[in-house]
């Protein structure tokens, strides 16, 4: 159990012997250990022995810890398990498949199973066109991972990576009413995770990529893109970029910069490192600095990591060499995608006058807020505990849900960049401060507004593939029918 | 669209050229076409056309057709789009993904969500187990199809198969709490299959294989039960298996036969043929005859298709020989699983005293019961507007329950068998007559009786993975956590 900040509720479940102890003692010493025992529920009783499970509220780990101890010394009681808020929540998974309608009768059951749902096969059999309106295609999201990459803990395995899955399931349904489905994968093979997401791909209108590692996510991602005709958007490099972009525009206008003009070092060249910079390049940002472990990438060098080759190839144009404390001198942006304690009080100084940092490593970042504080003008991390908090949260709802509603083939470069301006024009310029540059993740308007963009950015490029007629409802966005539907079945 | 029987309502999608022609012309023709309005909907209007949604009661396909072809003979009307009420069921699919609590603020997120969901991955990393009292997992059924054998429709594709894999997880969830979710395939190859559904597996509780062809779904299965640690059951073989001998335990109690002593000839050796085959022998029958369009299946014979050679090697002791004609002479049973007209009134004829017959051809039985009547004791269909219908419904939803609350690694023939005797007796002595040996999908009785014998036979046969005092909430089938799971952390 993880420690945790300011007071919780945890449960206890307790095997007590009746004959030797009774709950007035139990009670008592959860007390004298500092608990407060607020619910108990028995949970089964036999002759000789109860199971109760008491909620109790503590204030630290330390007490948390002492009521333990004590209970275990209690003669006749037995703490089989403890429990906290963040574990009960989790029981039994936190999403769920619902039908649309219930299933009342005869009549109905004929409808939406056999003998009447056979009609609506042939037709999609028919005209495969048809499964956008007459099944869930229309409105759901593969969430895919192989859990080698998942948050940062590294390669723990599909089922351990379905927690993390299913709450983006749970935001991607309540943020933008998007039907996303968790689906871990039990192999780590390039071929195999592109072959099987292929093959489900039928009932799916569009692939979420999540927590897979470097280098296997770029061509997983690429491959897909090439052979399917839905979406299919690695969330950990493009929605970290999109919503970077977001606060790296806002945060130019607080410190009156011209982005183009920005010198940019970016710290950390993993896959979210290197989509970072694709969207600063794309969005018009000509010197861009990418240092890792080795320094900084340089035109010329030979890596042994491929995306580097590239890297070295398409940044840095005046093929600055060094460490990051030698390459960050008179940089405007520094964008971390790290580690703990990269970055230095003097890296700062020795940064352009008005300097913007983004620490975004988690969960610690390349420098505390605190200690940053005195010499940056704006400061952002990936943490909700400090203010402008860049979370892909911001991105991936309103995201899907316009690529769906269009019905997108691809997610492109313009409808990233979409994406990321409409994320910052949610903060307006009235609200806009060091302190606020991204909007909440709680923001409805966030999503609606994504939406709007990703649609736009989609007819302009020609990858949409419904009617702008028949795309309404943007008043609304939720897991109703868009109006119009009808009409193409 | 599908012939209707009895009055349905239509909605034609019209697009009305305002200077051409009039609503009330519109409804006058529609009136004068035997339909009646009951509802309109203006869809957009420009300052030329309008288009409209309106609502037609009708009576029959002759006054559908004849509507619409007034329509169109009108100046200034075109017919967009005719929907009925089950394509109208289907708009935008029939299940959707939901949150099973709303993420209200920061600390909830915090927990559903990064950072709080990191230490739930890592206790499931740490223990694989807890996948079951911390993800889904515990309520998850993959309905897993390739779209190779859709109802009666063959081979139609993935996406076409959608309507029914969603109409199942429907089900699922209605009658037992299930959250099942559709897996449509783009692919027919079995290694492909068996390694996609083993990949995906970590998300899932169980699978529902579903119209896969013969003889691929053998195979398929087999495989999956070998390599995969929860069940895996293909519901067209086993479901339809079981369904079918609750049926036949209680023709026999209404005939008074003893099962065991019954000639029983088995029409149609496909995947589903077979699977009767093979529960009505664990449940003691020593005379199954199968039969195909060869004729008898007879030991000693060389067949083309592999699983016949398996089916006569344990078949028809006596090896009787001949078209079904000759060989159904004397039965006590006919099970029907071929197609329409099969069954002459000859046939029935020929069969011993109160002979049962179960003619479960879809759509259209081996013999209609109207012709049949006159000589049966007690006949069966796969129908619902006759008396009798066998249908996998009363199987699959309360199956899944008890294979999910016992933790089940497997189906075995023993729990088959109970299911079989759970739905069998839900049907009390005092109520069982020739026209009631089976209940009503609609019956609440079926999924909790079902779940109770699949759990207790999981238990005598050591396939159970939890402990039985951990299974609790009998009274209660759904989607609620069992009790005693907390403990389980």
């Amino acid at each position: 159990m993880a420690g945790f900040i300011g007071g919780t509720s945890i449960i206890l479940r307790l095997e007590i012997v009746k004959e030797r102890t009774n709950f007035g003692q139990i009670a008592t010493t959860i007390g004298d250990a500092g608990g407060d025992v607020v619910a108990i529920d028995v949970n089964r009783s036999t002759k000789t022995t109860t199971v109760r499970d008491v909620t109790v509220n503590v204030s630290d780990q330390t007490q948390h810890d002492a009521i333990i101890k004590a209970l275990n010394a209690l003669d006749g009681v037995k703490v089989v398990n403890v429990s906290d808020q963040t574990f009960l929540l989790h029981l039994g998974g936190k999403i769920e498949t619902t039908p649309k309608i219930p299933i009342k009768n005869r009549d109905d059951l004929s409808r939406v199973y056999t003998p009447g749902v056979a009609n609506v096969c042939m037709a999609i059999h028919e005209d495969p066109s048809k499964a956008y309106s007459l099944t869930i295609k229309r409105n759901t999201v593969a969430v895919v991972s192989d859990g080698t990459a998942v948050l940062g803990l590294g390669n723990i395995g599909p089922e351990a990576a379905m927690p993390v899955m299913e709450g983006k399931a749970m935001l991607f349904k309540q943020l933008a009413g998007v039907d996303a489905f968790p689906i871990c994968l039990n192999t780590q093979d390039t071929e195999e995770i592109i072959s099987i997401v292929k093959a489900i791909a039928p009932g799916f209108g569009g692939i979420n990529l999540e927590d897979i590692s470097s280098p296997r996510c770029f061509e997983i991602e690429q491959r897909l893109i090439e052979e399917l005709d839905i979406p299919v958007f690695h969330d950990d490099q493009h929605g970290t970029a999109v919503v970077l972009l977001a606060g790296i525009l806002n945060a130019v206008k607080v410190a009156g910069k011209k982005l183009e003009d920005c010198k940019v070092v970016v710290c950390g060249i993993g896959a979210a490192g290197i989509a970072c910079t694709k969207i600063l390049l794309a969005a018009g940002v000509k010197n861009v600095i990418g240092v890792d472990r080795i320094g900084a990438l340089v035109r010329g060098e030979e890596y042994p990591y491929e995306p580097w080759n590239w890297y070295a190839g398409h940044t840095n144009p005046h093929g600055e060499k060094g460490e990051l404390s030698e390459v960050i001198v008179n940089a405007d942006i520094f964008i971390g995608l790290s580690g703990p304690g990269v970055l230095k009080v003097d890296d700062i100084r020795s940064m352009a006058a008005d300097p913007i940092v983004f620490a975004m490593a988690n969960p610690t970042p390349e420098i505390s807020p605190e200690e940053a504080e005195p010499y940056v003008r704006v400061m952002a991390t990936g943490r909700s505990d400090y203010p402008n908090q860049i979370n892909n949260v911001l991105c991936f709802p309103g995201l899907f849900r316009g690529l769906l509603d269009c019905r997108a083939s691809r997610v492109n470069e313009q409808m990233k960049l979409a994406a990321a301006k409409a994320i910052a024009s949610v903060v307006s310029d009235d609200e806009l401060n060091e302190f606020y540059i991204i909007p909440s993740v709680f923001n409805t308007n966030v999503a609606k507004k994504v939406r709007e963009a990703v649609i736009a950015a989609a007819f302009e490029t020609g990858v949409a593939r419904r009617k702008s007629a028949d795309i309404r409802g943007e008043e609304e966005i939720g897991d109703k029918p868009a109006g119009g539907e009808s009409g193409m079945l």
